[in-house]
């Protein structure tokens, strides 16, 4: 079988994850994540983000988080606003819309929106006749590998309050966004209502942790849970993850050493003058090489052909947990060695 | 902290079936269910099942396996018809009327829909100011512990085709329903529309396969999937634990083992004449006792309270994969005990 | 064509109605509801209501009516509490449910709800597993042609106050309802957070006045009627009915002129020793007659046969605007004609 | 009160409607769109048609009748395209959405879709994780005033059977569309799948009229309607009126009379070198003026300011069966004026 550089969840879990599990196999837990390792791990996730001020609930995905966290938020004549190119609107198979709301798009800049987009949203819904926006969705990191920057965060946050919108911030990578940017986890509870600290794509068997900062998200959130079909029998199963996952930094830890991994991958491929779709800092680029290139490659390695560009194609490398230096190294070699024969 | 009784999905997961998963650990695998070790518990699956004529998807609850299916199988204006004491009416927070369709329920008996049901909700909905009937839930075994025999299945089956409904048949506690029952997963082929095989209560970390038979539920069913927020990135870790328990019987052999410790306790506790609120043959069992010995007895174990009857209070205990006789032994002796003290 | 006691909108309009829109023909009205006509016709309503602390929306329909306030008030786990013979729960092919919400049902006692029953269903709704009753919705009149007398309905409010519900009033016959209890339109603002005053079955060519009482109701509401396709372009056809059925007492009049004459025929026919299936006091009655005075009877008359009973069928007379006492005199000499052939 | 070009729904209706009306208020009928006029109604228009092979429904509001099509057409996971400035992609409050199906848009051109378009959709969709596009919407006219021809309508339906897209068109402003297109009432049977008649938008109280020709469009539509709320008692209003709308030409010819209107009054501002937003050839026209001319011309009539265009503003005319020429003749004047005072 090839090597897969397709993406972050295509590995079992981390060792040190799954051990920790293990460890748990012998005894017995509260069902519904009413358990004591959910607890320990609330309890550590709450020390990072430095406040108890906030709700934490694990569910198993992160288009379930998405739909379960706006369903909740949004009054049933309201839309969400998501960049166009955000998971939501794009790879989520109408989810949101199955919930019964409207994804409103702008178009944003390298996937991410801006306050001069929110701005420009609202002025275009402004009767009863349209939705009324009633919240902004964006991710850390974004589909194309993007980050805000603390001050781009701030300046969408100080927005979302100026116009009484809710803001939600999709983590699915946040372990691989809070390593490229200047973004911490205890910034959050200033800067949004609520967001999800993803574990599926760093190393977990499934798992994202929904963290609710505003009081009025808080109250029978449970109930809603259950009501879109999240609720996990063994909800422990995802808390025993998150409490070794937050104990001595393995979730960042994790998030740095794949984002180092696609740092040299970057540079290496900047060296051979391969140009980039996206300004990516995170796990996730997007280099762009010629059709005759990216058939070869393909044929030694697996990786997502994201979009036809003028030049060719960009496609994407995404690196985990589990990719090494080793595997890296070579995959620049056999990069090599093709565009050399294709000179 | 106290032994439980209280459910099936108290421990981790069975030590065969985390096993596999852990040999599994050092795989790339393709995401969203793709991947190969799934594909070979499809195989397995429908060995037991006796055809190939079938589409097997695997999900992580068992609510999400219910709304899934039946959002999927009803037209809007339809409806699902179950027993009043269903999963689907009573512990699903609304998750089936989330997607947008009612509920409709008769009364049935122990926990089981009858033809006479069925026929009784149909002359009820008889033109456009009623929901149209669209198909009929039923699981086995039943909330009570009741199985359907063959015949009793047969029946509902066959007045289902006469009406031109859906049977969907839910499987949640599968394992322990086949092991009570003379109805054998060959038959479910010729008895029902689709069902689904569960294994977070038998054992799994998570996991249920849900199995399409009629052609017509199996058109873009993986869009559905996703568009319900259930489609798992890590499908292989459910692939996984499936292709084991349906390789040398592992699924039915627990089914077996963990009635046959519901079916000890049951004939000691009739032996003390202690009385049932329902006939159980299955893993769940429903003893009455009197208020002040449940009191007593919740001080050393963990089981739910399930009702308040004439005489106390009708208690459940559940047996799983992790019980032990040596468990339920001691229980039996606690209880003589407690009953003794209150004689 | 026979005559039809078969329901209260089988006619047209009342002629003092269709003259009031005749005058507004060559007017030119502003749209969706913001018209003059409208705001008159709302202050003539606060004005019965004797508050100005109130919200008043036009819509065409009572399903469209129920479904849109239900939608608006519950979070997407709660559900609506109803009487198991409430329209909402048999009549409106689970129009309710299509907006993602269950009906909970309890059985009440004829065709109403009891305080022990609101009681009774909170207590079965404990816990995240189940939904939250977010409200509860009765109507006056109800589905029997039996009204709640204040004392009722003071019961039931106060008891939605204490447990945290929301009470919401279903008046498609509400004309009817004023008539025959003591319950008037300036105690609705203390008794419910919203009700709406039914102009369909009173003579209305269609339209429905929803009243929202309590403030968190208010928001947005326009935004929610579109949303729910409800929004009427001609929203004026409607303020100019509700305009003049308010402006001299119309609407009450017209409600003692049907009740009248359905207490005329339950006199004659109590007199005939007629039983019936409920003690109604409005505009429909359920008499009980044999099956074959039945199908004599609809040669001559068309009318609803309601339910099959002990002896014979319940069937209903409904009376309108239009029905005048000679054909009910009539109506009473053919059945008794009937019933002494089978004698 | 200001003389108004805002809306085709400003007035009652017209007068021949009104009186088809009187005519009917001495009769009883049967409700819910049963009744014998409804039924006449629809002979009329399958005669139009051409053909018997279609059924027909009487709704009362476009949102409405745009709701209840597509969420019946529409299995959960998929979605409808239309173009951007498509009546249920902007003015329906997420009506759409709010039935769980995402409205998938292309820019189009002159408020058109075209064939390109639909490609351009398709293929962007090309797995599980995104939407499966369903359908097509498109309206005849369109929201900024153009037309179908008929071979761009041949070509969109083509493209929609060639790719297993229903089509259907929305025609709440279809009077207006024939009388300035080449595509007749008789054409609609091979072109799309179904579509609706407007009627309130040219005269009716309220009311429009959807044609199924698709027969898997056809079962249960009943239920549907009642589903969605939108299932009228008095149906037979909205029956009356489309049979005397159709009984002699009365539809067709205020569709050539409103766009007779229009065209006066493009023309003049043609003479008068006032520039246009888009090429109308309805009774929706879009003239530019400057600032200055808006708001003076807003001190004498009532319209809509569509959008800010560079040289200052596009308005929006509507004529309707109550406009006459002599107050587009005052129009024109007064507009003269204005204009000669800023020149």
């Amino acid at each position: 079988m090839k090597y897969s550089f397709r993406n972050d969840y295509s590995e079992l879990a981390h060792p040190e994850l799954l051990e920790a599990l293990l460890q748990a196999s012998n005894e017995q837990h509260k069902g519904y994540g009413m358990d004591q390792r959910s607890d320990n791990a609330k309890k550590l996730i709450k020390q990072k983000l430095e406040t108890d001020n906030c709700d934490i609930h694990f569910v198993t995905g992160g288009t379930q988080a998405n739909a379960t966290v706006i369903s909740y938020i949004l009054r049933p004549y309201e839309a969400v606003l998501a960049c166009s190119t955000a998971h939501i609107n794009v790879y989520e198979t109408g989810a949101i819309e199955a919930t019964g709301h409207k994804v409103v798009t702008e178009e944003g800049a390298d996937g991410k929106l801006r306050p001069s987009d929110i701005e420009h949203a609202l002025k275009a819904h402004y009767d009863e006749h349209m939705v009324k926006i009633g919240m902004v969705y964006i991710s850390q990191s974004t589909e194309l590998g993007t980050v805000y920057s603390y001050n781009e965060l701030k300046a969408i946050s100080d927005c979302c309050k100026e116009h009484n919108l809710y803001l939600f911030i999709d983590g699915a990578r946040l372990a691989s966004g809070l390593a490229a940017s200047d973004v911490e986890l205890n910034m959050f509870k200033d800067l949004c209502d609520c967001f999800y600290i993803g574990g599926t794509k760093i190393g977990m068997l499934s798992g994202e942790a929904i963290v609710l900062f505003n009081d009025r998200l808080k109250p029978y959130f449970r109930h809603h849970i259950k009501n879109k079909g999240a609720l996990l029998a063994k909800g422990y199963v995802v808390g025993i993850q998150f409490e070794k996952a937050f104990q001595d930094d393995l979730y960042l830890r994790l998030g740095y050493q794949i984002n180092d991994l696609a740092r040299y991958l970057t540079n290496e491929l900047i060296a051979l003058e391969v140009p980039f779709f996206s300004e990516s800092s995170t796990n996730q680029i997007f280099p762009i090489f010629s059709k005759a290139v990216v058939e070869e490659l393909s044929k030694l390695y697996d990786f997502e052909v994201w979009e036809e560009v003028e030049d060719g194609f960009a496609i994407r490398f995404v690196t985990s947990w589990y990719t090494t230096k080793e595997v890296c190294a070579e995959l620049i070699e056999d990069i090599k060695s093709i565009m050399a024969q294709f000179d």
